[in-house]
């Protein structure tokens, strides 16, 4: 979608200086602006950029005074910056929007109640008595099985699969090709040496505002449902065993792994490649560096780091013996011989 | 689906305390029981949730006596917990159940054999002299390739993809967005200092009763077959390397990586986000800690941890004073300070 | 497809010896053969398996002389690794090898450009203003936004999910379940405690010839571009964040994440299971061990090991002490008991 320099000014109420009918579609940084983008001077650091910038539009200060030539049209505003932002905000609004359109392709049960403002997509199926709420999209070849609610707002994007039961509050975004209530890993060996299957009867909840990944995958309970708390925010190809219950605003960055039934706290930052045990319960506030890996409950903010896990600046001081180790056995073995020699 | 109190009082063989016309559709532990669900008082330590609960159905001892007001009803068994197990495994054989039937927008190879008691759901597509047995159920949105072999009462769920020469046992069950048969990561370096690509001419083996997880990746052999044994059972995400051979009821849990060419034995219990180095032999019956890193041969009935790993309780030995190595490293300056002033 | 004696003979300049009818249609190491499969024997240690072999042709050096009875028919060639290479080239030719057909299923956008040699596949979709160059094979079930352009000879496998704005170069693959262009993680904390999104309005561009593995996430940036040199290879279940760059020609293996905004050099070579923090730098020719977290920049062709990762020798000096950490510790309390009695 293009814009012309008046549009932008309009929308962030600024000047246009230059040519009001500059035309742009996309927003970039000052350093790498390329013809048809806007970008924006708000550090001063930055200021050389401007004249040498390819950028259409750039956003600058009221009372920026130019020192050299350049060829970008200005828009002049109180703060680059918020008016930058406020663009990204409206570009986030236009990305959301979708008319209220249903593929013919897409399958839908006619058990299934969908709202008259839902978009879905095309080859995408929806389930026996799932319910769909307004402005809900579905992207195109998503799977929604049966029994499932999705909440208003909501965004499934393009490969995701939520399985039967699933429970999705509004507001939420699930990324290509997550899988949201496939069966949890429950295996009771037997006494031949090999595992019959714990049926996993339960179901995924997510709360309101709740970012799933994609690949991530988020087990069904066992029994009960696996509990993933408002404005939850989950990256890329992360684990969530069966009946893990995380509670409101945790960040968990990619590739981290949560075992069965364990309880996380609210508030939480949890880095990536994390891996939690099961039947764990951590508190909240907690920060989990990148990498640990958590074997014991986890006391309300707490900071900590490794394998086991343990506090942050402990771990820290003595990592920085472990990296001299060397140094220090030689030390012993040398202490160790004056001794045995005296 | 809905069951009376009299129903499920005759699955399990019990008697019912109270309205035989009480519906249930779902199991739930007696402390999250809702109306609608149906759970069980086994241990007496729980006894106090039975008098709070508002599980519709109730499964209780024969000689429970009750010592308040209840509102669930009740029925009585001889042991709870058998019978609630008992239903556990009655839900699954039903959600396994499903007509034989082959949904119109399934695209079929007319050289593809394919039994009569099997279901295709929408969507889904099935290559050239490709076999499906017996009561296999591929789920909707499924992509098989050709030449693929898949053995009685599979079922493949929604999204997963089978590539070309795949042979897949019986009584498999490969969940969502599973990937088996994608090409191995084989690599050449050249003499310009870029890579030429390794033909991946082999396939995927999978034997009877493998579990495969939610996005998990089994990639094909270089040359002959990646082989995954009987009774396997692999958890989400893990990446299992071309050539790789798993022994019989070895299980793995989530994230875990195998790298190319490795053999791991049989009956081993892998934790989550392991990584094993290529061309290894790992023993049987080999359990293996969370997180480890396998970098060389490891016996069999060993139990390790650690990256590099090695023996489990020397590691966590060692972990110890790690975790004390800043006092540990004091006392040595001290030690140091006191015998060069002597 | 098969082949006979004669047919493989002329691709390889050999001559038959045996039945020149004798059909294969696969290739298999020797110690592996099976009727319908062809090997070689390059090595004289597995002279042995030639007489016990079911491979079905073998291919040998002109001049071996056989001194027991075997059942495999015989191609005389001047050298058999090279002429097995060959064929195995000749494979991949021919798997890469599909007709310019459009799937009467597949979703074609009227504004989306596609050269006429294009295969696509049945259920896949093309958005608008996007363009598919000469000889791209787009596999079945796969999803391809609005406004990306696919360079000549790309194939996509099934399941694959392409988002807008993607930029794919000449010669790439990408395999099933890979997403690319899915938001990248950008959370501003707010002062409810709760995060606002930031908007993901960049691309991602691959160079020519980049691999891109299973299940594999690559998200789009911020604002910009997240950029993947020529010839970058990446195995599965990798996740790359917003605005990473990777220089041409790196490696790396499964399950490795790169946090947002790092920049990778030229010909790395990256382990599996692999952390690297945001914002960092690592150098050319830079080789990190498997399961390393990398928290700072890294110089050129550094080798590091460990987490915080350090250099790779000392790494391994400062673990084999680690490993004996008990024995030093006992030392060391033994010299303090030794001092303190004095």
């Amino acid at each position: 979608m293009n814009f012309t320099a008046s549009q932008i000014a309009e929308l962030v109420s600024g000047t246009v200086e230059g040519n009001i009918n500059t035309k742009v579609n996309r927003l970039s940084k000052i350093e790498e602006g390329t013809e048809g983008s806007l970008s924006f001077l708000a550090n001063p650091k930055y200021t050389p950029f401007l004249y040498t910038t390819d950028a259409s539009i750039t956003l600058v200060s009221d009372s920026f005074v130019p020192e050299k030539e350049f060829k970008t049209t200005l828009i002049r505003v109180s703060d680059p910056y918020e008016a930058f932002s406020k663009l990204l905000e409206h570009y986030n609004q236009i990305q959301k929007q979708h008319s209220s359109e249903i593929a013919q392709t897409a399958i839908i049960s006619e058990a299934a109640t969908i709202a008259k403002t839902v978009f879905i997509g095309d080859y995408s199926q929806i389930g026996a008595k799932t319910s769909l709420k307004d402005h809900v999209v579905i992207h195109p070849q998503v799977y929604i099985g049966n029994n499932v609610s999705i909440g208003e707002n909501t965004v499934i994007h393009t490969g995701a699969r939520i399985h039967d039961d699933s429970v999705i509050g509004n507001n939420c975004v699930i990324h290509s090709n997550a899988v949201v209530g496939a069966d949890g890993f429950g295996w009771a060996p037997n006494e031949n040496g090999s595992y019959d299957k714990v049926p996993q009867t339960g179901n995924v909840i997510l709360g309101d505002f709740v970012d799933i990944g994609a690949n991530t995958t988020i087990d069904r309970a066992t029994l009960g449902s696996t509990k993933i708390g408002k404005g939850v925010k989950l990256d890329n190809l992360i684990q969530i065993g069966h009946n893990v219950e995380i509670g409101e605003h945790t960040v968990i960055a990619a590739q981290t792994g949560v075992a069965g039934s364990t309880k996380i706290g609210t508030h939480c930052q949890i880095g990536g490649q994390v891996g939690i045990s099961g039947h764990l319960t951590i508190g909240n506030q907690v920060g989990i560096q990148a990498k640990s890996g958590i074997l014991k409950n986890i006391k309300d903010n707490s900071k900590i780091m490794g394998y086991p896990a343990f506090e942050y600046s402990a771990f820290n001081k003595a990592y920085v013996h472990f990296r001299n180790l060397h140094t220090h056995i030689t030390d012993l073995q040398t202490l160790k011989k004056k001794l045995n020699h005296e």
